[in-house]
């Protein structure tokens, strides 16, 4: 039978990981920590299994964890979500972005995906039926910026939603009040819904701060906010992520989200709800990866690779054109094999695999794992 | 904007279960055990998240897991799954058969499906953007069987995949050789796919066996074969199953499964894998939950409630037509309030509602619990 997806090969994190194991490389590729979270996290979903909290939870989340996830947004972004009917617990952010497309995106609907752009976003709209309308995102000295002219021309009465993601996987780069009034002005009098992918919103640089939608009510009564645990405590195999949305929203879905995973793992649940409710640190992550990024940044600055700015998430991004002609993914597997230091080639976050030179180190590493990986890469 | 999922609500899980809670009724609507696992599962989570297992498993799981689930699968049924290409890891069988049928259901294809069925295959079919073509098992004084001549006669060059589930949630039928008889005659020379739902394969009484269609080379080579832990192991709110099939449907499924919740809970996999590893007691639990069904059925018998058979799973229907001619969720809703039993009424397994006079009890409960509710079911 023909393929659903005939272009899709396996995640670049992935074919990136596998390598970088195959090779003993230094993996600075697929994002994720190479540290263990707070012992008090396990403890507390070993107290839940213990307490024999090994059942179904009900189908939109535990009640006491999403009452946390609302008091969350609440105080950082002042919108407050009903538990009861606008905040869901995901398997991921991953599942909530499928879902909600799945649950928003009719046949033949278009969805605006500025690139470049996480891998899941375009083959999860296919899957939804709609029809992905690329724009880029625009490079210069500055960095990465958000064409939002360009968006304005492309949304019609056949645009359903609009993909956002900032802090922003693979640039680093962050909206800032100036993206937020331009995006107001053009969802403002359309009925555009917007999946807002946030899971890097504790991860802000250099005094920006985090523009989450749910700072704005105009934005935030069309959108879905998705983010993750993941990230936030270290523990990217959790697997637990969250939506919130107005209630009507919120309801279409759920309807997808049952038919999907039901429901998530919930002594992972019961331990985040306990864990959350005895500190939020979310500040302190800023402060914690903004080391990292200004060690990793340093020692980089002595090769030759061209660095671009990174205002937020655990991801730096590099120009090596100075070193290297070769694509991207040919880049990214020399610098595996011949480097011993793993990255991801940015092309693979543009549809027709645009070439540009770039890619992405993930920096959420122990400081001796970045010196090693800065002591490899010094030869270029 | 308009619904995906028009018709659809809450699933009637979530509905019955609020209501037993809100009532203080005895639950045997929701399938799910009301004792814990055995202490030692948990335990061994416990040792991975201890160890550091917390980051990102490989997108189709740990390989030691996979091999785990390979040789199960073997030894039961003599049919050998490459754990590297063959096996992956879910959050559990519902995410499974959304992605099976993601993953090879093209717009206006048809999907068979056998009513009563579980209520996530009609809406997963549409999200996927099929057809469902809906077939109604025969229900006589033997219970429920599987109308093989009907579906004989839909089957055309439309038909994508045929959804087979046994033991059958809810009935708790049985395939048997006869049925697998038919089921081959009528997919040879055919390009007919298969997903088969086989949660319950370790619950089936009176010493019959339980028909995998991995014991079937002719059909494993068209099947998406999909189980859970959550029911063999008593921990439902886990959210752990998985898919085995041949590479080249595997490939379709994986393509779908990365870009849903890419891969599933570290901790919980490991904690698995090295549970099968130091048992196997599969065939005790349709030892253990046949003595509960009997017990069950003892107490059933003393009042108006006629039994129908149940030959596997944890389920048992039972048609109340001597007690009440109300339609069976209003009964379902009676029986809960009045008489502080909840259980499912077996038109919510139909997609037009379909009224046959019959709900659907859980026994997998403690004895205390079936005693209690057999108690409050006396009166009837
Ligand atoms: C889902 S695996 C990839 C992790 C990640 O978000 C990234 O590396 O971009
Ligand atoms: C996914 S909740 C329902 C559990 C179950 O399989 C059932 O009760 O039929």
């Amino acid at each position: 039978p023909p393929s659903k997806l005939p272009e899709i090969g396996t995640t670049i994190f992935s074919v990136m990981s596998a390598l970088a194991a195959e090779k003993k490389a230094v993996n600075l590729g697929q994002g994720f920590p190479d540290f263990d979270c707070d012992p008090a996290l396990p403890a507390a979903v070993t107290r839940a299994m213990q307490e024999g909290l090994n059942q179904y939870p009900p189908m939109p989340g535990l009640p006491a964890f999403r009452q946390q996830i609302s008091d969350k947004i609440v105080s950082l972004y002042g919108q407050r979500y009903d538990p009861a009917t606008e905040i869901t617990v995901t398997a991921g952010a991953t599942q909530a972005i499928l879902t909600t497309l799945l649950a928003c995106v009719h046949p033949g609907d278009e969805v605006i995906v500025i690139e470049p752009a996480y891998d899941s976003y375009i083959p999860s709209i296919r899957l939804a039926g709609g029809v992905p309308v690329l724009v880029s995102m625009e490079l210069d000295e500055q960095g990465y910026s958000i064409p939002w002219g360009q968006i304005k021309a492309k949304i019609s009465d056949k645009t359903r939603l609009l993909m956002l993601n900032s802090p922003h996987n693979p640039t680093g780069s962050v909206m800032t009040a100036a993206d937020i009034s331009a995006l107001c002005e053009i969802v403002r009098g359309t009925r555009l819904l917007i999946a807002s992918d946030e899971v890097y919103e504790h991860m802000v640089f250099d005094g920006m701060r985090h523009e989450s939608l749910a700072r704005y009510p105009e934005l935030a009564e069309r959108s879905y906010i998705i983010s993750s645990f993941g990230k936030t405590y270290h523990v990217t195999g959790w697997k637990v992520g969250y939506v919130a949305a107005p209630a009507a929203l919120m309801a279409e879905f759920r309807k997808v989200h049952q038919f999907n995973v039901f429901t998530v793992n919930t002594p992972m649940q019961a331990g985040l709800a306990h864990y959350m409710q005895n500190q939020a640190p979310y500040l302190e992550l800023s402060a914690f990866y903004q080391k990292k990024r200004d060690l990793f940044r340093q020692g980089l600055q002595k090769t030759r690779f061209r660095l671009l700015p990174c205002a937020g998430t655990y991801f730096q991004s590099v120009d090596y054109s100075a070193i290297s002609s070769l694509p991207e993914l040919d880049f990214a597997r020399w610098l595996t094999t011949e480097a011993g230091v793993a990255a991801i080639p940015v092309s693979a976050f543009y549809r027709q695999g645009k070439e540009s030179g770039i890619v992405r180190f993930c920096f959420a590493k122990q400081d001796a794992t970045l010196h090693e990986a800065l002591r490899r890469l010094a030869i270029l």
